[in-house]
């Protein structure tokens, strides 16, 4: 992972509800954190997302893997950068790459990879439009194209 | 508030990601036990809640008024008891009267009053179904009964 | 409740994990919305909220009382505006008044008030600082100050 | 993952609060359903969560890394199995081996890894307790002792 590849960043910040009896983000509240990265990466290419969870594209995505690593801490109260892009597209999947740093001193407090499938309206696996793939290609630097899912 | 007008109770333990920073429950966590509680009072008459959030009986119900007094803390690892029951009915709309108690030592954590209203289809108060009426009069002990909306 | 009357105005984004199978904002969630609110309301007088959940100010502060009407729906990528006074004042106790409205459409989605206490180092009931009551004082229009708790 | 070397079950069930606008238990919230089976394995050894998070035979435990794959779909109302194994322990960490299945029809919902660390009074990785180890040796079958950090 390497930050300058990262362009699309927003920001948030620590709520009292985020964090646990050790002062420190919960763990699975970095999924938050994280999910939000990626609302708001599509919205940057101008789509948004309907009040049933699919995008106004018509991209309906769900989730098959997330891994997490904790890096250093995160406190109540902390500002923290979400970093995201696409790091890869499949046929009918793609990988959403990112990292959270702390705004105020850009300490790196957790890394994540999410890969997601593309569904038709029966839930099955479908091909991911040429016009999705077409723009990921032109805003990513060293995406990577795989062949098969 | 009575603890011995309440029939229904359950239990359950207070997690890591319910406690915040001051090692209590947070305020907001309180609702998710006493969604449970709700849930599980309905469940106790044979009745099972759908995915899409409906119950099996036709009951549709959503939530227009929540208070909740905060009286004792509760800790991680605490078992909670929360106590359940309905106070009033009036045409389309009900009120769990709720308690939670820690099972350990029996001090009173805190005190609410849920209103829901019953839905038709298109999302307008329907008139409660007689038989949820009459459950609910059989089971209740000094149940008020309300004439009007 | 009078919009007038509110200076304070954050708005904020429902998330995906904010909605539930009826695909409306769940009645939990909102305490979040109200909680960001309450501590934003004290980061405009210039304090911050530490580690422990203590503001820089010694301001310590536990909810005794939540009251929430739920009035219209939210969905999914709606943007809501949170407008947070303080409507009262007691000698250790003080009550944050909160409306949320749609911000597109100024839709009134939901009101509460919140009861909070002061307390000291070995939680007790503490009395309120005297800047603290000025500050608020001089910011509020229409503040109550009771006199006894 | 072989369903057989998981001595160690817990049910929950799928909660109006878990799901999303897709009726589906949203993807962050299968890390609450792992974290409370990870804290219930070692209940089963007579250990204790204390209100500050740290076990009462003094195992103070961060998270390093989550993976999950979310395989088939839980839908509200679910009875979910949480199966809890650990399948190595290193010098100071060790690995929580997962799996969720549907309680219903057997389904395999999700699987997961987590590595914990163990910690000392200054946050610093310190080499897990004799006791500890020989605790996990004998009980778990298929247990790798991986020989550095």
């Amino acid at each position: 992972m390497n930050l300058e590849d990262f362009k699309h960043i927003i920001s948030l910040r620590v709520r009292t509800f985020d964090v646990d009896s050790q002062g420190i983000v919960h763990n699975m509240n970095y999924f938050k954190y994280y999910e939000v990265g990626r609302v708001e990466y599509r919205r940057n290419f101008g789509y948004k997302i309907n009040k049933t969870g699919v995008f106004d594209d018509g991209l309906k995505v769900v989730v098959v893997r997330n891994e997490v690593d904790y890096i250093s801490y995160a406190y109540l109260d902390d500002i923290l950068n979400v970093h995201t892009r696409i790091s890869w597209i499949k046929n009918s999947s793609f990988c959403f790459e990112q990292l959270i740093t702390n705004q105020n001193n850009g300490t790196i407090i957790s890394k994540a990879n999410g890969i997601l499938v593309n569904l038709d309206n029966f839930n099955r696996p479908e091909t991911l439009k040429e016009k999705f793939v077409n723009e990921i290609k032109s805003f990513e630097n060293n995406l990577i194209i795989k062949k098969n899912d």
